[in-house]
């Protein structure tokens, strides 16, 4: 049996699940401490209602033959691709030809996907620390990537200079994990870059929902020559609370072409079409009725949530001096350990002293290693007893 | 830009577009002809009413804070599984672990996604006629297939020979678009042939729902030595109606490991977890209706439905004395072309002499150059009508 033996390079995923058992033991030492997961990358908001009344519509018309649908367009149905193309002209002024987005089952499928398209030898550069998906589809690939890192020199908010000569380039603004968001100027320092070198910037932007400034470029769209050197990948995941419901979009301009003429609109079309069968007819209506007016009403009420926690989380670290970076336009916050500690150590720490979880830097790349990403996703009440966990820590210092 | 130039070899996939193309030319010259689909590959009845019910349910969970749910497990709930190692052991007596199923939006990404687990170099072998996307999956990889040939000779059900060299088999049983079923001991020379040639069978059971014969395997596992050597891909949408809201699964054996003890079920998942993001929770919970007695109950209804089209199909063909294949345990009837036709031919005179689709077999593959495929996917009434225009064909030419 002829396997593909790269997996067998895979790192060992081991974050999440050592995580798990860290806090099944601490738990089991001390079954009286309430634990409080401030390590959350999922939402916890319920749906709008908007949204889950289309899906029970959707199911009815399901259950009748007049009504019933079989298989549906692969690349999605021209209503939602509409609906889209409305979100990004009226929220972001960016105009987008319908046959250029392509719905998918979300984000992580899509990102990964999308190497389908790109010669078996192509090189890739991407962030450290990474949402770890990148590096795994690449490594899977035989791929050894280049990194750009995010460190306190660069802000977190790595530019493109001669070190990088990937042929593709991720990108994923706002930043998880590090919770920051390039400016108009950084991020078109980085499509002027592409475009000189021919290179394809596979842009992520599934947490451009938490922008809180209309300076802030919400689509990569929004700068000059991105339609001829960027992909951009987006979800409902975050934005309307999707993550068990499953429905993104990969947005790929018809201007993005190779010298020769070929588009790679073309390409990742014919590669859903072949290897995809579409989103549920159920999901697809509920995510055109995440974008009516109400939908973006409830969505904005949820989003707000997140941001006071987060807003609520940095408010404790300025109180505690402790350096972060992130927070603002985004759920995540990523912080220096305290204490010149590493990862790990912060991570026990945490746990012990407050009985708070959080997710070791580490986990997302070695530029991760002193720092800890806390996260806005809990419940406010569970998010407000953990900051006051956080500072009655400092007042016991201060005594001791 | 470095694309995968394995794409531009792809066959130009025109069948069905030109199957349009040629119905709409013909509906404009002759307007008052009803057309009539034969042609239709998706089911048409509506979901069983417990099926809906499920879902709305699921739909209502996500409203409510308490019963959200945000990313569920990558390789499907827990529940979904266990409904399935239940069906498979009560209704064709395979025992399955839970773990060896793997849950997915559908058989296409699962038979196309498979070849991420296999080395690049690794070849492929599989049926002329075939279900396109087994071989253009394998095109954009730049694999040339060995086919192995359905025709008239071997009764449309190929067996392995010395020919066959290759690292992965394709089968898909009962077979599209041919519509015949191999039985336990031809499918027995299958895996036993794979099991000495160390190649995988990659196992499309899509259609597995419609055997109407207990003595005929179901699934491979039924066969002694296939958890040695196969994987098997199946789905909700044929059995349950599922096509437009996405389900299936794949089951890869703990035993089905290389000589140096790679689990492929290890891969699989990991290629999963790292690749994917999971089904919909709503749509989860419609497929685990789906499996309950009540479920199981009205999609027998709903499989009586098509088979009673296709035993008209067939009863029809008999009287017309028109040579064919399939149809009795599969929606399928693969059909010569009568009066020594190419399949355009015959597709087109079919149009002209009755206003019956039918789908040219040579969009399949070589082998279906004389052949054409007619399903029993359409309403009975619509069935009934074209069964009639195919005898007044016969009453016209006699009397001509």
């Amino acid at each position: 049996m002829k396997i593909n033996h790269h997996y067998l390079n895979l790192p060992e995923n081991y974050l999440f699940s050592e995580v798990a058992k860290r806090t099944r033991e601490f738990q089991a030492c001390f079954p009286d401490v309430s634990i409080i997961k401030l390590s959350i990358g999922d939402v916890s908001r319920p749906l709008p209602g908007v949204v889950v009344q289309a899906m029970k519509r959707a199911c009815t018309e399901m259950g009748h033959g007049k009504t019933f649908r079989g298989y549906g367009p692969e690349i999605g149905y021209p209503w939602l691709r509409d609906a889209i193309a409305k979100h990004y002209r009226e929220q972001f002024q960016v105009e987008l030809d319908v046959d250029e987005i392509i719905i998918s089952d979300g984000a992580k499928s899509d990102l990964s996907n999308l190497l389908d398209i790109f010669d078996h030898n192509a090189t890739v550069a991407m962030c450290d620390p990474v949402y770890p998906v990148y590096l795994e589809s690449n490594v899977m690939l035989g791929r050894k990537p280049q990194f750009f890192y995010a460190t306190a020199i660069n802000n977190f908010l790595p530019l493109p200079d001669e070190h990088i000569t990937a042929d593709i380039i991720y990108l994923c603004n706002p930043a998880n994990p590090t919770g920051v968001c390039y400016s108009r100027a950084q991020l078109k320092q980085w499509v002027d870059f592409a475009r000189q070198r021919q290179s394809v910037i596979i842009y992520d932007a599934a947490y451009a929902c938490f922008i809180n400034d209309s300076n802030l470029p919400h689509s990569i769209y929004e700068i000059d020559g991105a339609r001829e050197c960027a992909i951009e990948v987006n979800s409902f995941s975050k934005m309307a609370g999707f993550t068990g419901v499953r429905c993104g979009y990969t947005i790929v301009p018809k201007n993005l072409c190779t010298s020769d003429g070929v588009s790679l609109n073309q390409l990742w079309r014919r590669r859903q079409t072949t290897k995809f069968n579409g989103v549920s007819y159920i999901v697809q209506r509920g995510a055109e009725a995440a974008l009516t007016p109400v939908g973006l009403q409830s969505i904005n009420k949820n989003l707000a949530y997140y941001r006071r926690n987060v807003c609520l989380i940095r408010k404790t670290l300025d109180q505690l001096h402790w350096s972060y970076v992130g927070g603002i336009h985004s759920p995540y916050v990523w912080v220096r350990c305290p204490g010149y500690r590493t990862a790990w150590e912060c991570f026990d720490f945490l746990l012990k002293t407050t009985g708070i979880v959080c997710t070791p830097g580490v986990g997302f790349g070695t530029a991760g290693e002193s720092y800890i990403r806390l996260t806005g996703f809990n419940t406010y009440a569970n998010t407000r007893t953990a900051c006051q966990r956080l500072l009655a820590l400092q007042n016991q210092k201060m005594h001791e």
